[in-house]
This record gives C-alpha cells, sequence and structure tokens, in this order.
C-alpha cells in the first residue's frame, strides 16, 4: 500500500464529471479520477473551509460513524477495473472489530478529507492505470 | 408524531431545488419540501428500481449503518425553522443503545426508501408549516 494525498481538484464548471488528482506521498506517481461534479464540490468546500448550515451527504457520513460510536481510519483504493477505481473505507466498530465498506472514491476521499484519514493505494492500481494509459 | 409516506416527486430539469411530497397516511395534510436535484434524483432511482453499478453516497450510508452492526429505525421530521425542514434517522447501535443523526430531509428519505424505514413528522411541524404558508 502506497500512501496518497489529494493534490489537486480540477474543477470545470462546463463538465458533469471533475477530476481529483492523488499524489504519491514519498514519490512521484499520481492518479487521477474523475468524480461527479456534486462529490468534487463537497470536497472542494470543505477544503476552502465553507461550512454548510445543514449537513450535506458527506458530513451526514461522518456523523453516522460518530453517532454510531465508530472510528474511520483509513481509505484503501484497491482496485481498477475497465476504468473504475474501487474503494474502501476501513473503519473500527465499537466493538473494537474492523470492517471495510465499499465506496466510489469520491465518498471516501470526501470522507478522508473531512475525518483527516490517510488514504492508501494499492500498489497493483498504479500498474494497472499505467498499463491503462498505455493502452 | 404523525406518520407519512412519500407520495409525490416533483422533477423539474431545469431547476437546481426539486420538491419531494410527504403525505399523511392516515389524513390529507401535505408537506412539501424542496432539495436538491442530486438527493431527488437519488431517490428517484432508488424508487424506479434503477441500480447504480457502484454505490452512490445514499447507498453507502446504508452500507455504512450495516457495515457498522447498526440498524436504522425510521426517520423523524422534527422541526420547521425559517422555511428549512430539520430531520433525525433514528438508529439502534449494535448494542442495542438507540441514538439520533441529524440529517437533511432529503437525505433523510432517501434512505428511508432504500432501508424501508417508517417517515414520523412532529405534529408541530404541520402547524408551523401551515402558519408559514399563511404568512
Amino acid at each position: 500500500m502506497v500512501e496518497v494525498e489529494l493534490s489537486r481538484i480540477i474543477i470545470d464548471e462546463k463538465s458533469h464529471d471533475q477530476v481529483i488528482v492523488l499524489r504519491e506521498k514519498n514519490g512521484p506517481r499520481q492518479i487521477p479520477i474523475m468524480i461527479g461534479s456534486v462529490e468534487a464540490s463537497s470536497i472542494q468546500m470543505r477544503i476552502s473551509g465553507v461550512e454548510s448550515p445543514r449537513p450535506l451527504t458527506h458530513d451526514l457520513l461522518v456523523l453516522l460513524v460518530k453517532g454510531l460510536g465508530a472510528e474511520a481510519e483509513c481509505v484503501l483504493i484497491d482496485d481498477f477495473v475497465e476504468g473504475t477505481y474501487f474503494a474502501k473505507i476501513r473503519l473500527k466498530k465499537e466493538s473494537g472489530e474492523v470492517v471495510l465498506v465499499d465506496a466510489r472514491p469520491s465518498d471516501a476521499v470526501s470522507l478522508s478529507v473531512r475525518m483527516k484519514l490517510p488514504i492508501y493505494v494499492e500498489e497493483d492500481v498504479f500498474h494497472k492505470t499505467v498499463a491503462g494509459d498505455n493502452a
């Protein structure tokens, strides 16, 4: 697993899809992920420090995790299949049990900026992406 | 508390805001709630039986609740202040403890259609809304 950080959000007002770029913390590799505009603006808002008067859907994810006494530990980008990235959110239940919840990278990254969670990418995903780019 | 059900979703493609109408189960009163277009289409998709290949943000809410071993019990629309409805999601933790999580009605209703949760409206909210309409 390679730790990455959100390095850029590229928002194009005219497009439905936006791009977030995850960059390796200790290296040069980058992963651009296309996400929806709502998810992009939800990430952007949080990074800019803009507070919504009422909880956005991603804020509700945080409220749910906390309300249920769980702890979100990290986000994993663990697969890339036919142009789609797959992610998981790793959580520790109140009982101590660790669970992985399937998510789109956009939702997972939005949760990570809200809860300051590290983001890890499976080494294999970098290779698959590069292979995809060269295809 | 008065039980209501989602009776209509009014989607206007040209508008940013859409409307859902909650109707009293055993009576004629209705509550129209303005919600965002993404939340409206997320509700609409689920009602139409359209499955997203990857979990939408509201599907992730469901996965989180289940993954954390909790049980969502119902949705409460419990206040109306200055034109804004307030909602709560009532959940039972694995330990049996009941928790209320603050949410926008759009997210709460979207969760309710996915998890088949009853929706209740505080009697007081009907009065506040009617008062608002007459103002």
